[in-house]
């Protein structure tokens, strides 16, 4: 008789296997992959990296700040406002000692403001004030951003060519001080940057045993109407928990579960041209850092995902059976 | 607090949320599959029909009784004998009341003697003698079957232009008395009729912890050597378990698991020039009914899947949670 004696066991042998099966490394492609290539990774649910994939566009040698505030100008943005660049992250609350999912301050304002400040902290010595971001991820490029459209591709043709038409066109624009901590999304992400640089720390799907998923209640960073008081977490009620992460793979011995130690995280930096493929359901925590400009500024494009086939049923499943087993 | 209680509530969450995300059906293609659809298939893990795919072969108009006689003519072919057409399956045994997986006995004899014997038994009226198949599953149409491989192409084209060469090309002959149980293998087939019919009852991997996982010891058929006797099956010792299905999706009721009552079988015949996409991983239980002839003749085409990805670790952890679940 053999096979796993324990759930344990079985989610053990399950991510050895399939880091045996893998390897730890992220695959360079030389040149542009055909819509057949990049299936064939979505079939595998891994991630490539295509250097200078987008070097010839136009926003790779356009986009400085100059460019951007002319084109931009005093139009109205949305801007995630949190203490620390912790937008959409599990911040444990000092009041109550619980860990909220928690949501940045939103507001609109100025482009040129915006790009002023974070431009401004960016070369401030301490990081006592507030950390702005604008990271919508509401297709806000053919929003709100829609005067920079013309300056990238309306779509990745080989991504196009292989899923059909982007659900979303993203831009991200911020400074050093940010950081989206680790989460997964229902899609396929064409990850592009432009300006600076952006680090990427991903974890397979399978992983999920690992980052201890944690029914976790909702709050927002609020301030008080019209003062310049610093920000409050403010627990969210009625709330409805949700599933979150709460390991982080850059901080090992805190919040782990007993899988946490067969992780390997796999890190990607990209330099500006340089282009990801991030496959659906795959975890990913990213930073960032400026160069001679003072933003990081990057665009993704994000296909649906295929519910069908099994990978997101026994994603689900997965993620159920370690809960259990973690409890 | 979300999330399942049990590892049985996971179970049937995920073949709950599979089923409704893949519904209960086998597409039909209208047109030869491109390498990026069929990659798509792959990524999915789902199978396809391909009506008249292989119509045009020369093997679908040439293979008929006189034609394979006059080209294999006396030359030695391995072949199949069961008590029932039961090749590779799941069986009682008498003497101990153990379930063996039994092998067939194995004989090599002349291809006109074999072909005479498999088109007389499919017009008796009883079931009384033993059954023979020429299943070797070892590349045989590209060797000892070899002066037939020139009526069928070398390859699937839009099936090695997406993965590579085949590594085996195997042809089937039988009659209606043989069935193969159900089983599934590590190779993304492609799946010909040449003559007659076969029926497949299909299960998608993910529902291993329906078909009743069972370490099993492993016999063989035999006979005493010389002897007319009838076959004995004979227990392999020393004999390594080897784990099978002995869930049978055509007795529902018999050897279920609490699981087998979500299964949905999916159900595909082919006729004469019919393809399927048979994905890797995925249970089948093939049979088969011959036409005017009074043979059944298929070609497949195994090509090696992928081990990279998620696909077989996450199969072979479902396998173990479900065994575990199961006990
Ligand atoms: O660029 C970032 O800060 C996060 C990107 C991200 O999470 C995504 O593209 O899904
Ligand atoms: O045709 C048959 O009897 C069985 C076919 C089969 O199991 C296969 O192609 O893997």
């Amino acid at each position: 008789m053999t096979g796993t004696s324990s759930t344990e066991d079985a989610i053990v042998e399950m991510l050895t296997s399939y880091h045996e099966l893998n390897g730890g490394h992220v695959d360079e492609l030389e040149t542009t992959p055909s819509p057949l290539l990049l299936m064939q990774y979505i079939a595998k649910n891994r991630p490539f990296v295509l250097r200078g994939g987008a070097t010839n566009w136009p926003a790779t040698s356009l986009w400085d700040p100059a460019y951007l505030a002319m084109k931009m100008g005093n139009s109205n943005v949305k801007v995630a406002i949190t203490p620390s660049g912790n937008a959409d992250s599990p911040v444990r609350n000092s009041t109550d000692g619980r860990v909220y999912f928690t949501k940045p301050l939103e507001i609109e304002e100025p482009f040129d403001d915006f790009l002023t400040q974070i431009r401004q902290q960016e070369v401030e010595e301490t990081s006592s004030t507030e950390v702005k971001y604008s990271q919508a991820q509401d297709d806000n490029l053919r929003g709100e951003y829609s005067q920079l459209y013309p300056d990238v591709p309306e779509d990745v043709r080989w991504a196009t060519d292989c899923l059909g038409a982007p659900d979303a066109v993203n831009v991200w624009i911020g400074n050093g001080r940010s950081t989206t901590a680790l989460h997964k999304d229902n899609y396929e992400n064409i990850y592009c940057q432009i300006r600076g640089k952006k680090r990427f720390v991903l974890l397979p799907s399978v992983e999920t045993p690992c980052v201890n998923i944690r029914f976790l209640p909702q709050a927002i960073y609020t301030r008080l109407r019209g003062s310049n008081s610093s920000l409050a977490l403010s627990p969210e009620s009625p709330s409805e928990d949700i599933p979150w992460p709460v390991w982080d793979p850059d901080r090992p011995g805190e919040e782990q579960t007993r899988f946490s130690r067969l992780s390997i995280p796999l890190h990607v930096e990209l330099g500006p041209g340089d282009m990801l493929y991030l496959p659906a359901l795959w975890y990913h925590k990213v930073s960032q850092e400026c160069l001679e400009d003072r933003i990081s500024v990057s665009v993704n494009y994000w296909y649906d995902m295929s519910f069908a086939g099994s990978l997101y049923a026994t994603n689900a499943f997965i993620t159920n059976i370690s809960k259990l087993s973690n409890e």
